[in-house]
């Protein structure tokens, strides 16, 4: 008897049962047609890349929770984003690719922090970038929102809001204030404000050493509410006249008109001076995205604008604007809320049941049927009497099921069951699959 | 001025072009839609994994390709194959999951393989397999030919046959030779022989200290041809009264009349005896499979049946039938050989182009109703001469340019330019709708 090794995966990683991976894989499919229809193309890169292609821009944080190590003598790493491996991907090949260059990747990254509730090992992330050849139209600011709208509703989890800001209006109106040295830490800390609440917030205002009068200039600031109108009304009545700041309000006042093109309803989106995004990567509009009844996921959906993609390894300016989802983390919050609807157990719409042995090759003829229809089908082989059958049935979840006998064989019918409980009835395996796909359609 | 790296993959690595992805994603899910088609479910399981559970019945080269390291204390090595990771499934999920179970897995394995044409570090396989509880009812053993040919009917590259074997006739007939010691090598030889000649194969048998005399009763033995009817008949007549040699030729004639109740025509599968799988892994049925007009790309399907997946982990017997396609292989030898027929460049069927500033919102209002019949649409927004704009557009390979000006918008109709020369006319965006939609259909 050889001996046994423990079944079991790696902490801080996850697998589905298929039922799960089903109901996230149909997720993974609604974002990638939204991302197709709207002209972003696919890419893949590979998983391992050299060490020092990946960590280029890197440091810090990233640094120690990177996967890397040696094969023979190459420093190998894995990639921790899908943001660098696109700025390595398009400085390579960028002769190759047309501009502005929009691409989606949906891939799992790696990252080796410490597990805990929420934080994942590996993950999924659903990325479109669109990079522009020195510059990058203002319009798409507003077609990025614009994709995060349709992917939301063909989601279908749940009304949302879409917060958008503008980093060159903080940075202004911070320059205007004199914090030009310490801009990227206020906005460090403004971005913190929902997660630990406006005391603390200025308690860490004035740890940068920022006088209590100025504190209250920004909470006053970033505390401007409103409809995107009136924002934008108030922002310019502000008063301030430093240039970078009206250039942000100006690029707000146009993104928003170009967002209701878009077709964007109003009560999806808002201004928030408040969103920062941490990293000082980005430079112009940036994103967030809340479900409005369930806050606590936090943003599912980031972004913003950055002036230059792949300056660690070409010269030439590649200004780009993109967003993320992060998939796995969205699909397991939905799934411990119980906010997954498409939660259909079974990738098959019919299971063909042969009564014995004999009706065996009737049965493997309808499925046939079935499936050159377009009607995903299985057969239940197994010699079992009737209730284990329907038992199995029941089990995997399938919404039909086609039971052929004797008198179904000479009639060259099936008696279709509508396991939901809608009783049996006798058809020809035209009929049964019209029915069965008139279901599908008004699921 | 920052130092700059060198933007560059791994060797043994590959990532497409756009253009390339595209079409190699088309083929991804036309084979995952056969999948389902035929009630297979999804599953995934984490790229990297505990190496004790990885290798837990690995050795040899498997041990020496194999992606391995440490982080922190643990042991982790990244998956080589689907199969392992499939033991490991079903060997930790087992109660919550329905018997047989029918799981593909689609996904990327990486093999620290010396650089080499046709070798990968990083490919795709798409895997199907059937797991039993305690038995597996043969008819699967004909269920997996119909998926290969339903799966390479589907991809549309050409004539193919399906090459069926069952070991346990070739391991009854070695065994009446009395060659029960030497099974295993036999048939490592004898899967060598398409590779290496009958020359080769007869002094390599010899080696294995095999009589000339028992040798020629091989050669002639695995030289058995002609149609599936016809090798069986000869293999009933060979005299040979092995009981594993006539369950394995009893095996062989239900699976083909299986095979043909699946409606897999007679000349897309044959049988050969020289269809050994080097792996001793496999018990019943094997099966390889070949386009007809490209045998250099060797098998592009390949799998077979054994007797227990999980014996590494569990007690519980799980007998087992799966193919495997390499995709990442399969694509580039596609590629080389010119035989993708999806070449289409551009994810989009439209290409809305604004004449000047004042015709964007036009545009946008445009692509939403494109987008939203389901028709992907993208908008020039760069302010740009006809010529640059048309010019773009043939680059990124679009069937259709809506060209929106002063006296379109006036009357809220498209000039659609069909790119592939059918001229231009001026329509209203639902007539536009139908014209693309019936263009794809007609594809």
């Amino acid at each position: 008897m050889q001996n046994k090794v423990e079944p079991r995966i790696l902490q801080g990683f996850s697998e589905l049962l298929p039922s799960d991976q089903l109901a996230y894989n149909a997720m993974y499919d609604k974002i990638r047609s939204v991302y197709e229809r709207f002209g972003f193309l696919p890419i893949d890169t590979p998983v391992l890349e050299y060490s020092d292609v990946l960590l280029a821009k890197a440091g810090g944080e990233t640094e120690k929770q990177i996967y890397r190590f040696n094969k023979g003598d190459t420093d190998i790493a894995m990639r921790f984003d899908l943001t660098v491996p696109l700025a390595r991907y398009v400085a390579m090949h960028q002769n190759d690719l047309a501009f502005p260059f929009k691409r989606y990747h949906m891939a799992k990254v790696y990252r080796g922090e410490r597990p805990q509730k929420g934080r994942y090992r590996e993950f999924c992330q659903c990325d479109i970038d669109i990079i522009g050849s020195d510059t990058l139209d203002l319009i798409y600011d507003a077609e990025i929102p614009a994709v995060i709208y349709n992917v939301f509703k063909e989601l279908d989890i749940g009304k949302f809001t879409i917060r958008i800001n503008n980093r060159r209006v903080l940075g202004g109106f911070f320059d205007a204030l004199g914090l030009s040295d310490k801009v990227t830490d206020v906005m460090r800390v403004i971005d913190k404000l929902e997660k630990i609440g406006v005391d603390a917030v200025k308690q860490e205002l004035s740890k940068l050493g920022i006088d209590e009068a100025v504190i209250e200039k920004i909470i006053s600031f970033i505390g401007i509410c409103g409809s995107c109108d009136e924002m934008i009304a108030s922002l310019r009545a502000i008063g301030c006249d430093n240039e970078k700041f009206c250039a942000g309000v100006d690029e707000l006042d146009a993104v928003v008109g170009y967002i209701r093109d878009f077709g964007v309803p109003d009560d999806y989106f808002t201004l928030d001076l408040t969103i920062a995004r941490g990293l000082d990567y980005y430079t112009g509009t940036v994103y967030e995205t809340k479900i409005d009844n369930a806050p606590e996921f936090g943003s599912v959906c980031s972004g913003g604008r950055y002036d230059d993609l792949t300056g660690y390894y070409t010269d030439q300016k590649l200004p780009g604007i993109g967003i993320s989802i992060g998939l796995t983390r969205l699909f397991a919050q939905l799934k411990e809320y119980g906010m997954i609807k498409d939660d259909r157990k079974s990738v098959i719409d019919v299971l063909v049941i042969p009564m014995d042995k004999t009706a065996i090759p009737s049965a493997i003829e309808a499925a046939r049927s079935f499936r050159d229809a377009g009607v995903p089908t299985d057969v239940y082989y197994l010699e079992k009497g009737m209730k284990p059958k329907m038992k199995y049935a029941n089990r995997i979840g399938v919404p039909y099921v086609a039971i052929i006998g004797e008198s179904e064989m000479a009639e060259n019918k099936v008696a279709l069951r509508n396991m939901l409980g809608d009783g049996q009835q006798t058809v020809s395996i035209t009929d049964a699959i019209n029915i069965i796909k008139n279901t599908e359609d008004s699921v």
